[in-house]
């Protein structure tokens, strides 16, 4: 099914989030049954965004934060105060700590309110907030490919393509745009346990685009890379602190270590929309715990023995040395570090 | 249900394989329906034993070696001539490529009927495989325990258990042994993709025997590590090479790489049966490859994309300088190497 929406901002033939042309619902891929089947949610009210949100229906820090934008804008028709609004507004932050993007649009569209926007006004600065995500995602792309070789065998982790950010992608983006300026590219996805980001998603993305991908286990990439079979890692992120430390997907520290340890590069590309320069460094983000029921159930049916818990944390901090580079429409950060970020923060 | 067995060898409440009292058939615990289901199948042929090592009802090194030498018993009844023996005894050594304990158990199977035993001293000699590995288990537990601190907090990857060998584990040995020994020790067990080992199987036992444990999905590790929360990391062996490179479940070189990057001991426990001092090193065990319908597939329903691939090594290879010691029921092997190893080959 193609995206329900007639000019769809993603510019693909599918879209994590779009607002509807009467600015009065949102579109929102339902990315937990993907990719068996491609459905749409129609959401008119902030509430079902933000409940879109904490269920994982959209996911992916910048898709969120565009989610959350449109999500102001029902909001704002809804309201019928200033308080109630922000009520709404905060329902809408709570809907998921880590990714600092759904704070970053909450208050940007807040911002846009207390200026005294109109309706329409509001909803031309969600979608504003959407077309520069995409075309931030083109720019981190190309600046990222430069570092990607031609005849690269890539790893990646979760999903940071289109799916999970306005379209196109972050760390997809740079691989997208390395095969587009004609490299040839493999890439490898972890399936991202326990929510399989990576075999649904990124697969399901690659696969589409003709990008040749093959799946691993979260435990196979120390074997790759031993056996040199990867040339580079590049992943998103979910919140980049002021030192440069870097939260992402549950794992993704681990990945970071095998790259160093094997003497691979080990990128990171994110909008600018995910610095946090409010926040020191990675022990002060906060990671967000999951229900255990993500690991002891497959759906409703329980895998493990009656009894057993588990541990759930939705995301790791890879500390700003083992990461070689960060990608970022505002230009590519190496070494990493603060100086490195406070000199693009214009 | 219990061992449907009067006197089991592995002197558990249940035991991944037995031989019958009349020694006609093998009692195997199907453990791809475990946790849900506790069910034995009754195995008639060395071919129908060989099928059950090849399709994981019964895993793990040692447990592999025992099965397959009760299949040699189960061989010797039905062969017609010596031909006809070597040949069911190639198909039991053909079930699965890496764990050597396979080949060895049916080479001593075989040097005692080429020494003319007859078919009560066959069953005899296998049941003595048997009983010898579950005391190794006893003695490798005793010895490794010794370096588990009291209050220690132990990560351990895919099922070396009782269920992996004749009774106790290797690893969960060493555990079990430090408890025994009245030390408190709590349990991560990685997920272990794509068969879920160490959700299904290592959990339920350590659950059984009233240890505390949680599962990490195999992305999990690092974070932990880098919290200060995990004291040590012990796992079991498939095939253990001269110079002391140690092969096991896929993802548990990326355990030692992130062990070593922590400053945390990584421990191999397993019985000698597992060194394979004919193989020069690492690089010449072979790695099985297994389905990818492993990884694309939960059961009959496909997971991933259409038209996706995935990788499925079964195995990888930790290098002996990442290994902190070895416990065998001959000795600690620390350091690790071919000296050490050498050194316990009486």
């Amino acid at each position: 099914m193609p995206v329900p929406h007639p000019d769809p901002i993603s510019a693909a033939s599918y879209s994590a989030v779009e607002l509807c042309p009467e600015n009065d619902a949102v579109l929102m891929l339902d990315q937990r049954r993907l990719p068996s089947e491609e459905v749409y949610e129609r959401l008119t009210t902030s509430t079902e965004v933000a409940r879109g949100i904490a269920d994982m229906v959209v996911r992916g820090a910048p898709a969120i934060g565009i989610a959350a934008a449109y999500g102001v804008v029902l909001a704002a028709r809804r309201a019928k105060s200033r308080d109630e609004l922000g009520a709404l507004a905060a329902e809408l932050r709570r809907a998921r700590p880590t990714a600092v993007n759904l704070m970053w649009a909450v208050d940007r569209m807040l911002s846009c309110v207390e200026r005294g926007a109109d309706a329409p006004a509001l909803a031309e600065e969600a979608r504003e907030i959407h077309r520069a995500d995409v075309l931030a995602n083109r720019c981190i792309g190309a600046l990222g490919a430069e570092r990607v070789p031609d005849g690269a065998t890539v790893l990646t982790h979760c999903n940071a393509g289109a799916l999970a950010t306005g379209g196109y992608g972050t760390a997809l983006g740079v691989i997208r745009a390395a095969v587009e300026s004609g490299k040839r590219v493999r890439v490898l996805a972890d399936e991202t346990r326990p929510y399989w980001q990576g075999l649904r998603l990124t697969a399901w993305e690659l696969h589409q685009d003709g990008i040749p991908v093959e799946i691993l286990t979260d435990g196979m990439a120390g074997f790759f890379f031993s056996k040199g079979a990867i040339d580079l890692a590049v992943v998103g992120s979910d919140r980049i602190a002021k030192n440069g430390d870097v939260a992402n997907k549950i794992g993704t520290y681990s990945v970071a270590c095998l790259a160093r340890l094997h003497d691979r590069p080990f990128y990171v590309a994110a909008p600018w929309s995910t610095v946090d320069l409010g926040c020191p460094g990675g022990s002060a983000i906060p990671i967000e715990e999951r229900s255990i029921t993500e690991i002891t159930h497959l759906g409703d049916r329980r895998i493990a023995p009656e009894g057993v818990g588990a541990r759930n944390p939705g995301f790791d901090v890879t500390p700003a040395r083992l990461v070689s580079a960060i990608f970022t429409e505002r230009g590519v950060i190496d070494p990493v570090g603060e100086a490195g970020l406070l000199a693009l923060d214009a």
